[in-house]
């Protein structure tokens, strides 16, 4: 039986016969022609030829000019890819749906969906949400993550006197900054020997076991070996800038089977990408879907409270593409080939980490929106704390636990002064 | 001396002070912060500063809704970071000048400019224009590029027959489908051998050398030892999708020793990051300096001629970026450390290749806008010729010739019967 995946395509024109360029999509971008074929050849040829799966038009309402340009009239596409035309890797998939396609009008990839057969080539997160709630002997809340006030031009010593402050605080990751890269100052060996030392000098007095993600970066071919040195370093996850290097190269480092350490998608470019109503790829696909398929363990996005918005149902759409161990929701409509079975995800899920401008009084808030399994990922919300980084960092565990109490953030900031000073700061709006 | 790389935004906002926003731009993506440092230690800490270099906002001319949402209004923000800061490679320059800032609003990286000592650590095309055409034997006229009409599905000998009719139409270069990947069919190796084979046969009728550039495609790690493989088989050229690897996987492609045919860079994917005015990064940079300075000896875009249409004056920036040697249409401004010389460019020129919806009536207009140092590329106008496809590399090859002669198409196509079969099919736009 044929195996297909299915691109779904947001697609804007005034005039456009929307069939008729759907059709032409599925076979422009398969097999090249169709119609003039003759018709054994046709039969030959069938197992290639995409397939038109379902045409919805939005007419404007008022059929006047938008706001966006246009009238606004849109067409939602999908065409169903088979499998055979590609070989089982993201670059082919996506330079098949949306290579030559992209450059084509007003035209927006708003969902993929993997077949079954082309996500069973793919290993997914090593690690996944349990993999990394076991490494930090945490299973019951949302994790604590934190990252550097300011990492250009500073030393070991100042790093590592950053990184200690926010360990106190008992945080259990701290990322890189996603713009440190190879320099004299700060080496990557050095680094993460310098901050594995801090780390272990916090947890004597935390407790907390702590995971400190370091950017890998330079040359592409070089990354993996750049990895296991800071591995052979100490270095207990990664941080990578996925959308620098193209998602197989993210694929291959999470599938090194010498690499055996949790690694942090960065969204750096996303927006190059994602925000247009017009062009680009859905949020939801580039760090939601692509990012899991290809074995990013935690995935950093703009969350839609601080002060980097994306809108809450982009960033509820990456959560479930993230974490959903379903698949029904890519359906709502059968694929040529599909026997009617809801697949589960053959893939462990990705932890999601909504950032940028989230202090502790936003806690309630992030909880309610994805549950415990999140991270809540800090910068200016731990080192703009009025007592400090490592208060900072409990006034963040002080609001995980009040909400894991249920109990009003400032109630609880009355008794845990971190938190109350914290809530007096940014507000509280539980 | 301080050395920078120079990034222009645009930036939309209908409020914004957009001299603060620079500031805080400059800041932000590199030291972090400023105002509140000792001055002992901003004094060590300025060489690692971005400044801003200039801000220039344009008003909406009424004040009020534009057709595009929001007022219209926007600022050209110029910021130069420190080489300092990041390593010479260009996922960390992308992601220092527009990794997170990317996500940040409507904001798009209009331009870039590398400081001459960052280009001192690219090495740029290979062959460029001049090697292309030293390979060719070819100095004097516009080249012609061929693409297969079909390739899904197809066995090596419809592959190979395609082929043939399209070299013995007297083409350049004749370029796989970016869509072709590894597969049982027509495996790259077979692939090489049997259409190299056919290239044999019809250099022996046209006495027409070709390159034939073969698509790279599958496992990132894996693309050098398949393009050697490809070039063992007897592949003179290749095709890559730069943007679903990323760059710094065609500048090592392009940079490998072993690795001594040129490349085509395909611009899939592209349109999801250069069409919208208010996200993505521009065509210039995009398809322009970027891939010149990751090594592509020819770089394909949408053509303004054609069916899948960018603005005319998009493909001149991007020309300019591929093939000019002399680097002060960058500047405008001074940057930090600029000695005021004009730099001329280390890099050889890469070949624009204009693309889609060519036919040889539009080749007047290709060389008025491109001069001869384009690269016509025709897939329907080769293939769709009445009288088949050599006859339609034969129309092209009497388009070329009758440009270079000054005669009219029309009038040329009166004594070469291909041409005037295809001024007849498509027009001519002498």
């Amino acid at each position: 039986m044929n195996s297909y995946c299915v691109a779904t395509y947001r697609c804007y024109d005034d005039k456009a016969d929307f069939h008729k360029k759907a059709q032409s999509i599925a076979v422009g971008l398969t097999v090249g022609s169709w119609t003039d074929l003759p018709a054994a050849k046709q039969k030959e040829m069938e197992k290639h030829l995409g397939q038109v799966l379902s045409v919805d038009v939005t007419e404007p309402p008022g059929g006047g000019e938008s706001a966006e340009g246009g009238t606004g009239r849109y067409a939602d596409i999908r065409i169903a890819y088979p499998d055979a035309n590609f070989s089982a890797d993201i670059p082919a998939l996506l330079v098949t749906v949306f290579g030559k396609l992209s450059m084509d009008g007003k035209i927006k990839l708003i969902d993929l969906h993997f077949s079954p057969s082309f996500m069973s080539r793919f290993a997914g997160p090593k690690y996944g949400i349990e993999g990394v709630r076991d490494l930090l002997g945490v299973h019951d809340r949302p994790l604590l993550m934190s990252i550097f006030k300011s990492v250009i031009g500073h030393d070991l010593d100042e790093l590592t006197r950053q990184f200690y402050g926010q360990a106190a605080g008992g945080v259990d990751l701290i990322k890189d900054d996603e713009i440190l890269f190879e320099n004299p100052l700060t080496p990557i060996e050095k680094r993460v020997e310098a901050c594995m030392e801090a780390a272990r000098r916090a947890k004597a007095e935390t407790g907390q076991q702590l995971l400190y993600a370091v950017n890998v970066t330079g040359p592409a071919s070089k990354l993996a070996d750049q990895a296991k040195r800071a591995i052979g370093a100490g270095a207990n996850a990664l941080l990578f800038n996925v959308l620098a290097y193209g998602f197989d190269t993210l694929r291959e480092l999470s599938a090194d089977p010498d690499i055996r350490v949790p690694i942090a998608a960065h969204p750096a470019l996303a927006g190059a990408l994602y925000p247009s109503p017009h062009y680009g790829i859905a949020a939801s696909v580039l760090l939601g879907k692509l990012m899991r398929l290809a074995g990013a363990d935690l995935v950093l996005f703009p969350s839609p409270y601080g002060s980097v918005v994306m809108p809450k149902e982009e960033n509820m759409a990456i959560r479930h593409a993230l974490v959903t161990d379903r698949l029904e929701a890519d359906y709502g409509y059968r694929a040529p080939g599909d026997d009617g079975a809801v697949p589960v995800s053959p893939l462990r899920a990705s932890f999601p980490v909504p950032s940028a401008g989230i202090h502790p009084g936003l806690v309630p808030w992030i909880v309610r929106d994805f549950g415990t399994d999140v991270v809540v990922n800090a910068g200016g919300g731990v080192h703009g704390h009025p007592m400090g980084a490592a208060a900072g960092g409990r006034a963040f565990r002080q609001a995980i636990d009040a909400v894991a109490a249920g109990i009003p953030l400032e109630e609880y900031g009355k008794s845990h002064a971190e938190l109350g000073a914290a809530v007096e700061r940014w507000g509280a709006k539980s």
